[in-house]
């Protein structure tokens, strides 16, 4: 392990990210010793059988002792806690650093827990699926995939150089910006179009003259791509709408005032502006697939999948 | 050719649909002979190279000459005026099909030119991709897929028999519907998806805030998925909208209601009614995998794709 980028590394809350991150982490060698600590028992006891880590803790501030980085990977909404439990452990010179999907709000609420000797760095993998849990990471999740590296007022430009290298040594590619613009834009590439994806199934299952079942049956005509995506987790979603509040709304906003022309639009016949629109997305497609964000395989590749069952 | 369920097939309009029936209905040996015919000249060039229809016509009049079964495969727009060219020429018993995605206004312009000698019965698969033209179309896209066929007063139970015989031949499960029914239904699982997906595409690239160029490196975190959508056929899309207005202003009134409700629990904290909702529609991704209407692998079994470039 001369290589390694950091001798002992802390992963708090063991999820489907926390768990990519150690099997990441231990194809590459990237690190000496994988601690982790999960809230929940059965999460650490499955953790301890699966054996991607080499110490699983009862504790986060166990996890925490003597680490040179601590990432914490829970949901949003306990970042907070975790790093009231974790700051005073921290040995000087440590890293503190979490994946969480928010960056304004969760750094409001760790920054003030992390001692003068240590570095508080925030990232944000742009990786992950709808499943949750340690059975559901891979060491292959952040291949290719962008991470955010936020520069806080008064970061430590060498801690940042490290997290930086962590995260390219886990398959990543890097780049930093601004809690504040990292929030603006993950409203509109992500958190709204989860918001109306669950928004959409919602409505579906409610209706009077539809019936659920017909919903499921004819899903194949373009509802369920957006029942993947509202299936994902309901507390991590949960806390991102509750912690990015003013950026999702002011999105949401310009979502609905765009809609609100396009209804006006159907209604009035004006063929003409629906066409201008469908022509203009399909641009912004081929430059995702062209920047390898996505396959161009028909329908996700579901093509290639095995036949479908009755 | 023993079981042949039909003679002659007519197929006008070449593309995604009109090619996979051809291809579909080859594979099954369902048919005697396949004729085609393409408003763009150089989809028919096309269609003679691939090789997967008997002959090739200049025009769909040609193609339904002695035809049993002449399906309209072109965007909904063209139906009346291919209704209006190839009813003349239908024999008796001959029957006319289609596949729009709407129901009611399609039936409304073809109906009227059908002769009293030969059967209307319109239909429509559940099946596709974001791909158009005959390189798009595959004998497999129908498979396990619903088909509707619509009963319209009137109809002859037989013909309606025989169009439902044909696209289980291809490979689909069939059921009926009114048309009225059938448009309310595709409103809200597959027009208004569509137009939300193409909505959102659209308010994404017009921000001030926010670069295209960051919408199209982040977009792994939810975006990408409703790109896909949004690089659907423009003009197939917005024949579907002017064609299906009333049902999907209705659906889309719903959509936007609910929405204002989450709007306000987002802005107001209430946290437990977001639960609610997220956990609500993990139950029907549920369903729909358990019904064989998609892959239950993690991001549509983009895991196990080739890698992404760089
Ligand atoms: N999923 C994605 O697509 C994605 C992508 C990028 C970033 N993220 C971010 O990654 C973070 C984790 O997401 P995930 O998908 O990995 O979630 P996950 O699979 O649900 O894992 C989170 C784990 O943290 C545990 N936990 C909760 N509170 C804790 C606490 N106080 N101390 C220790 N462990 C605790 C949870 O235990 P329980 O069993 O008790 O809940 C669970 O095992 C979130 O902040 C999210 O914003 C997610
Ligand atoms: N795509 C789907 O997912 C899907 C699913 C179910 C049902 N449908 C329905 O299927 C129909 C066809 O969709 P598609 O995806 O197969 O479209 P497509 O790939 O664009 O093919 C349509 C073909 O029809 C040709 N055409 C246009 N006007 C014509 C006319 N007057 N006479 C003869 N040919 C004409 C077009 O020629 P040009 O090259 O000149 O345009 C094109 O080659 C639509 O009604 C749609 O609602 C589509």
């Amino acid at each position: 392990m001369a290589d390694a980028l950091f001798g002992r590394v802390a992963i708090v809350g063991v999820g489907l990210i926390g768990s990519s991150i150690a099997r990441a982490a231990r194809r590459a060698g990237l690190v000496g010793t994988i601690a982790a600590s999960d809230a929940d028992a059965a999460v650490r006891a499955r953790v301890r059988e699966l054996g991607f880590v080499d110490e699983v803790t009862e504790t986060s501030a166990e996890a925490a002792e003597g680490a040179d980085l601590v990432i914490v990977c829970t949901p949003i909404g306990a970042c907070g806690a975790v790093a009231a439990e974790v700051g005073p452990r921290l040995k000087p010179g440590a890293i503190l650093s979490d994946v969480g999907s928010v960056k304004g709000a969760v750094i409001s609420v760790m920054a003030p827990h992390v001692p003068p000797h240590a570095h508080f760095v925030p990232a944000h993998p742009i990786a992950g699926t709808e499943n949750s849990g340690p059975d559901a990471g891979f060491a292959e999740l952040f291949d290719g995939r962008w991470a955010i590296v936020v520069e806080t007022p008064g970061s430590d430009p060498q801690a940042v150089a490290k997290v930086r290298a962590f995260w390219e040594g886990l398959g990543a590619k890097t780049d930093t910006m601004t809690a504040e613009h990292h929030d603006l834009v993950f409203a509109i590439v992500s958190h709204v179009p989860h918001l109306i994806a669950y928004n959409i199934v919602g409505t579906a299952a409610d209706l009077e003259d539809v019936t659920q079942s017909e919903v499921i049956k004819y899903s194949a005509s373009g509802f369920r791509d957006f029942t993947r995506i509202a299936a994902s987790d309901p507390t991590m979603w949960r806390d991102v709408f509750l912690n990015n509040r003013d950026a999702v709304l002011q999105m949401l906003g310009r979502f609905v005032e765009d809609l609100t022309a396009l209804q006006r639009a159907i209604r009035w016949g004006e063929g003409d502006k629906l066409f201008d629109l469908f022509t203009r997305t399909r641009a912004i497609r081929r430059d995702i697939i062209e920047q390898g964000q996505d396959t161009a395989a028909p329908d996700f590749g579901r093509r290639s999948a095995p036949p479908a069952g009755e």
